[in-house]
């Protein structure tokens, strides 16, 4: 798939009529970007795989390091800086390319080389330059602001940038939906190809389809592989997720899966994969325009806790349940994340929103209404965590729903978490992720799998 | 591949070794190194693959990040101290490892939570910390020293521990040397695997071949594909190399390659190739402990101005045209660095060396003595490079060697770089690559796949 810069163009026009809307904003005003920087390892010379910073990303396309980007809000007209590299590269790089070939490359108005920027953006005599300060709600991090020799003597507003362009992220135009459309496709088409094979063999084969098959070189985050005990044999195959050892917190959860080592489910394994199953399919059937995030996430809770029920572990009235956050035991996280250009991508919490105090509610990663446009990963889970079972049981009024000795036959069966991805729409929504998901689907590639390979392969290498 | 934790210990007695031996080196002193610390791409909360700073993966084999680690020189007793996390990553991460887990996965005397280590090494009464602070000779950058709230208090020495460690490294223990065989023979066998496939599809094939059969997660540098020319279509094998449009400098180029997409060489190929495979084979006959690396550098040129002699792009006395320094025109770069846990490993400068200042030599990574244990590449090259024969056409001294007609008949063939990975002894040297490497190897290997797949396999996909 080749990416068109109309994509950047329009998300371009995008910003441009909100900015043109603002009251903050006075004419003559250009928004200024730095895109990320090369760096190397350490105090090595070796240089990691380059990914840009993803607001530029998604104003410019930009694939190198080290530019600036300026866009002229009244007229949109844009202007690229990318960095004057010494003569002596060309010996390395072939010819270097000129300014006219960035233009052409990346299809903006103007380029000019960066050591001249303090001269050009002069000559433009802008009433401010807009840039980019603003806290990540998922990282606690700030955006790095634009920099340069000579920036101080320009009138400078860096509060207004930052919400406005995350909101128009949260919103994905028509090409950007074709570019979520196509990573699902390849992306569900990997999980197929690797479903009979263990650990990190299959994230080794993940890998290597979506590149090999789909042209992408790197991946949004790292594959986690999961294993029931830290240390123990790695049982692990798509589309069933645990969450036992994550070495890297929460934020690359999509790819722990599990599944017995013969094919088939347990009938414990079972319950609860179905448990997790009824509840993103009552989700994925109540999501459309105007429907609270929230909302969806207590739907999932209350299907579970149902589910729970008819399997004994809990007992008692589940609205009460609800009351007492018993939900959040069994599924510490959030029902899901805006996804884009990063994995949890921005606007969830725009400044105005605050962020709900009660257990489970608090992990979410955003409380809004959903829109249209709008990109979420439905994602909920099912876990029994003894750090959780335990301060629960010790709860007094947590514990009055729980069965114990029901409770204790589940711990170590493992946790299911099952991703889909959609997009918000007036009517529903439209699912993007396609891969076999009911018990009986996942069975029977596996059963396949063993008829042709005579039986499931295994490889001991670790990672 | 396990590799045990004796690799780790054994050379934190080397390093004691060399310590015990410098003279200013005090009774009661300590070693200290802080490790690579987490980070986030930019603003977002995406996690890199956590990759060990070299030097403290070389002492401790930690695979986590934010830790610190300390070594009594004295009696080489090994204190680890890992960051104390939340207990409330329990629920994400499994159970917590305690110092206990710690001390018996890494195999150290002592473990202590970071949070401690202030009181932990005031209570050692060390005469003096060393820490590690000196100049990477490939980057130009300086290691990252170690820092801990309350470090003032201790006497501090950063100048004498660098040049020990670096020392240490550029020899490889025995147990080194079976973990650089077995990555060879990996890499060796991926690159046998994906010889019949183009470009960045072979870089994906490459990549699976190394984790799915040798355990390897990350690759010690990013693949890079050569092209004829920026967007031009791309063409691709492995061993033999080109430099033409290289993204990222010098670093990388040990898998950019090329030849004809029909399989077989063009005579004007075949004369290049040749004379390099010859500069190469003279190299791995003649390197021996006690041998000059900057005599080997000298023996490729040599054999290619001899080769370019017999082509006729060259004419007169080839000494004379060493001594012109002629064969920088057509191998720019060094013949090789030293390999390890970096790329281009450390120790190429020890302090008291100079670099050489004249063209080609000034390239070189190291200029040192060989000696045995050293594993160094060898990797002549030779390419018609615009810049550079433009640059010697106008040069009076080095013109008069050249034959313009037929040096622009050779513009555009291709440059072309044989890399072999040896270890030296006292006797001459062990190979450690294994790759078909005459033309009529890899003729036949292109034939073979053509038989069983009916064609070349070409792949149309973008990176």
């Amino acid at each position: 798939m080749k990416i068109s810069m109309d994509v950047f163009k329009e998300n371009r026009n995008r910003l441009c009529d909100r900015l043109s809307n603002n009251p903050e904003v006075p004419r003559g005003a250009i928004v200024l970007l730095q895109g990320g920087e090369s760096e190397t390892r350490y105090c090595s010379d070796h240089e990691p795989l380059f990914r840009q910073e993803s607001y530029f990303h998604w104003l410019f396309g930009v694939e190198e390091p080290d530019f600036y980007g300026a866009i002229e809000v009244d007229s949109r007209k844009t202007i690229l800086f990318p960095p004057k590299l010494p003569d002596s590269y060309a010996v390395w790089m072939g010819r270097l390319l000129s300014a006219e070939d960035f233009r052409h490359r990346y299809d903006v108005d103007e380029v000019y080389f960066a050591d001249s920027i303090k001269d050009i953006l002069t000559g433009r005599t802008p009433s401010v330059l807009l840039t980019l300060y603003g806290k990540n709600t998922d990282s606690g991090k700030y955006s790095k602001e634009a920099v340069f020799p000579g920036i101080g003597s320009f009138n400078l507003n860096n509060t207004i940038l930052h919400p406005e362009i995350s909101e128009c992220r949260v919103f994905k135009s028509d090409k950007e939906l074709e570019i979520l459309r196509y990573v699902n496709k390849i992306s569900s088409d990997a999980h197929k190809a690797n479903l009979t094979y263990f650990a990190c063999s299959a994230f080794s084969i993940f890998k290597n389809y979506c590149q090999f098959m789909g042209g992408m070189r790197a991946m949004s985050y790292t594959c986690i592989c999961a294993r029931h005990e830290e240390g123990s044999m790695i049982v692990i195959t798509p589309f069933i997720k645990v969450v036992m050892v994550l070495k890297t917190g929460n934020n690359s959860m999509e790819l722990q899966e599990f599944v017995t080592s013969n094919g088939k489910f347990t009938p414990e394994q079972r319950q609860v994969y179905q448990a997790v199953y009824d509840a993103s399919r009552a989700v994925l059937a109540a999501c459309r325009a105007g429907v609270s995030w929230m909302d969806m996430h207590k739907l999932a809770e209350k299907v579970e806790l149902e589910a729970l029920k008819t399997m004994g572990l809990v007992q008692g009235n589940v609205d009460a349940m609800m009351e007492a956050r018993l939900g959040a035991v069994f599924m510490p996280h959030g029902l899901g994340h805006f996804m884009g250009i990063d994995t949890h991508d921005v606007g969830g919490y725009p400044e105005v929103t605050e962020r709900p105090t009660e257990a489970g509610l608090r992990s979410l990663r955003t409380v809004r209404i959903l829109q249209p446009r709008m990109v979420i990963t439905v994602e909920p889970g099912l876990y029994f965590i003894d750090t959780l079972l335990d301060a629960a049981l010790q709860n007094p009024v947590q514990s009055q729903f729980l069965v114990r000795e029901v409770i204790d036959r589940f711990r170590g069966v493992g946790g299911v978490r099952i991703e889909d991805d959609i997009v918000v729409n007036e009517e529903g929504i439209e699912l993007l992720t396609c891969v076999p998901r009911t018990v009986e689907e996942i069975e029977k590639v596996m059963a396949d799998a063993k008829k042709s390979h005579g039986s499931l392969p295994q490889f001991t290498s670790k990672q």
